[in-house]
């Protein structure tokens, strides 16, 4: 092969790895979430957009408003209102009508909401190091540095917008 | 610090960068399909969803039912139901009965389907290829290493249900 043709060869060759890490960052992250979801289910009846919920409320001390709640989700978007009334219903979120705005309601973790919410964060951390124990501190550190690369990019494209 | 304590803190260490690299993942793959949401939308007014189904699709010559397109997909789930439904209408896809199992539906892309979806996929993978284009190979190799041996015990354990 010309070294043209041997260059052009390594640049698809390349073009295709990195389709094939595309598709293996997906199947990867669905993996942990089935796996996070099964956990969830069995040890605390829950659900993964139920915990992200809860995880987005956990650092908002003054509450959230719902668009907030949806914005700061990390996982796929679950159904937030039906999931908002059961904590409510389970006394683990407030809902409160400020005086000043009759239309907005803040949603915020009671305190019995906090515990239960640090029991969960505590197991899913754990279960985190589990899934991902075969990862040694150098694999981890430069999958890292590799990933904030890529949405480097990403990033700075929007806040062009 | 005593030896032991050295090597409590640096497990901790490690395990909070774990969590830390989840975390990462979720936030890159979620930017990434935003990106390519915004790419089909503007160019082929097409969705991430409809994107996938079509690939599920394309590789499979004698069409599929409904609930293997679900299986197969590979972001969140879309409005199966309503995606088909406007594939049909665009003359992409077609609805078969079988003779011998009247209440299974095939689902199978026409090759205008084909075609359309030839053109999609063409500029998925250069979007991606650009997108990913800091990575060298070196990164994509070592990233897609990593996340096999990540999955290699979930995939191991699914088996095992």
């Amino acid at each position: 092969m010309t070294l043209k043709a041997n260059r052009q060869a390594a640049t698809q060759s390349l073009s295709k790895k990195r389709l094939r890490l595309w598709l293996r960052l997906l199947k990867s992250t669905r993996r942990v979430e089935d796996e996070l979801r099964r956990r969830l289910r069995a040890e605390f009846a829950s659900t993964l957009p139920r915990f992200d919920v809860m995880s987005a409320l956990s650092r908002a001390p003054d509450g959230m408003k719902m668009k907030e709640i949806s914005k700061r989700l990390q996982v796929s978007n679950g159904n937030i209102t039906g999931i908002v009334d059961k904590l409510n219903e389970e006394g683990l979120v407030l809902r409160v009508t400020p005086p000043h705005d009759r239309r907005s309601q803040i949603i915020r973790l009671t305190t019995k909401g906090h515990q239960e919410f640090a029991r969960n964060a505590e197991a899913h951390s754990q279960w985190i190091d589990e899934i991902f124990g075969r990862l040694d501190e150098d694999d981890v550190d430069g999958m890292i540095r590799r990933l904030d690369h890529l949405t480097e990019k990403l990033e700075a494209q929007g806040k062009g917008d």
